[in-house]
């Protein structure tokens, strides 16, 4: 690791100077200051290397808003702050958007902000940063996705492979065989990774697989306009939903369609959202401990800051059972 | 969680000889004690509810010998213990066997020996316990073994997917493109895991990805007489192999057979055995942090004790470069 006499060295300029760049004192230009970060990050410079100074967390949020007890970040981040900021750690939001990921580079914002490490919420595979991710040097743990080869980054998430079979098995003990798919659009990692755990779990319960089964769109609209109406043609009795706010626009909908819900359709969601317990039937839901999501989260960025290279840390799924799910209906 | 008076008042006995019983105190008893055992596993009682008292963890061991420096179990009980021991538990080691698994059920011989949780190394499919483990309550974890859908259960290994990836990355910037395979037996999850990894990372680099490149087989003899002069036959430039030691079979073999390494042919091993820096030549091979592995595993069955339901925990893999992989031959 680089230290702040390495910079200096390279520049032939004073470790004072250094430091006071990296720190944003108001008596370094612009341009030595650039170009004192530029370097650091070169030579593999890190806060983590800064003894004596509390350290400073990022929480990047994107398409949430963990502020409302409702929403599905919420817990999450207050599993990541209960168990972060008893350890001395000051933990700071930032919204993340395009413009602050086109304005910055990764390691340089993290540096420039004396941030030691990151946890990212609700990135998606077009973020640009994703890209640098696969070869940042600055601590990051990312909810939900995978960047392979670097040992600076961790995936934590729910075991979806476990998720979807809880699901399918136990549709399969309700009678169920042939079941459907609906899913948000597959530009995130945790759609492509629940869309694939959807068809392991048909196989190995002995389902019929074919890929019509499935259907995905971002847009909600069009899973219900083209997508649902596709599946019910081909007879399915079950319908599991890639997030339960799909899910739950799926249940009003077949209710305005005349459906019954369990009788002639059964439904499954996924994440256990708090609605979940209050929609019309009670929402059956694929569940993730999102309190302990959020703590897990917080050890893996601590292994990282620590040099414990964890790759990948996933919990147990486990099925909220309630009314949106029934016996199969006689054919 | 059952407690001693939900045993005692099912049995219709005291409190003390439920007690007595699980502790195998002598004046109960073998019919009883059996009786108490049974009892307490189904109605779900654990050690873990009893307070006050040293925790005790196993440590099973199989197909290894962690008390010598050399053997690939080494570090990792010693990373498990670093932590177990500060922590205020107890470990003990016991060597698994067929006998022991077909005579007492797992969450029975955990109770009567009163462990709080096991630590599995080296357990194969066919072990016996391995079914049951699909359905115990008794926290376990197990390295290089996956048990879906138990929440009592955890897997922690290195990241196969990662560690294919860099072998065969690495192989590709020397030029080679025809790349086989040769594995131990695949009655074991991790061979299984590493055999699709490194197909799947022979697809992501562009690679040929015939079945045929690749040979299993549990003995090395059937790996070096039939497996390997195939794979020679089909013009391998390269071959990785499941693990140091039938890397290491294989070179020797290859020397034998006049082939120059890395010359004629590059060869990469697996988990970076402390004798791969003394072989000849010096092996290049996938790494995993074994200390850290064994850390990472007291971390998981903490976590399962205290409620956090952790499924998977992988490490990051990388390349331990040395000299038995070379530019590809010119053709």
């Amino acid at each position: 690791m680089a230290t702040i006499q390495d910079i200096a060295t390279r520049l032939n300029i004073s470790k004072s100077t250094v430091s006071k760049a990296l720190n944003g004192a108001p008596d370094v230009s612009e341009t030595l200051r650039k170009t004192v970060l530029e370097t650091a990050v070169e030579l593999g410079y890190s806060r983590g290397t800064r003894r004596n100074e509390a350290k400073r967390l990022c929480l990047f949020i994107e398409h949430m808003n963990p502020s409302e007890p409702t929403d599905f970040g919420h817990d999450i981040v207050i599993g990541f702050r209960k168990l972060a900021e008893p350890a001395g750690f000051k933990v700071e939001t930032v919204r993340l958007n395009k413009q602050i990921q086109q304005d910055n580079r990764y390691d340089e914002y993290m540096l420039q902000n004396n941030y030691a490490g990151a946890f990212f919420l609700g990135l998606s595979l077009s973020d640009l940063w994703l890209r640098e991710l696969q070869t940042s040097r600055t601590p990051a743990v990312l909810l939900d996705n995978y960047v392979k080869g670097n040992p600076n980054t961790c995936y934590v998430g729910v075991d979806n492979n476990e998720g979807m079979d809880l699901a399918v098995g136990y549709l399969r003990s309700l009678g169920h065989r042939r079941i459907g798919y609906l899913s948000g659009g597959l530009g995130s990692f945790v759609n492509q990774s629940r869309y694939s755990a959807f068809f392991r779990a048909l196989k190995r319960n002995g389902c019929p697989d074919e890929r019509s089964l499935a259907g995905s769109d971002y847009l909600f609209s069009e899973c219900l306009q083209t997508h649902l109406p596709r599946l019910l043609k081909q007879k399915v009795t079950a319908i599991i939903c890639s997030h339960d706010l799909l899910a739950h626009t799926v249940m009003m909908h077949c209710l305005e369609l005349g459906l019954r819900l369990p009788e002639d359709l059964s439904i499954i969601g996924f994440d256990d959202l708090p609605l979940c317990a209050y929609t019309i039937p009670p929402m059956t839901t694929i569940r993730q401990d999102r309190t302990q999501l959020g703590k897990s989260a917080f050890h893996a960025l601590y292994s990282l800051l620590t040099g414990v290279p964890i790759s990948t840390l996933l919990l147990h799924a486990s099925l909220a059972r309630r009314q949106s799910t029934g016996p199969a209906p006689a054919p």
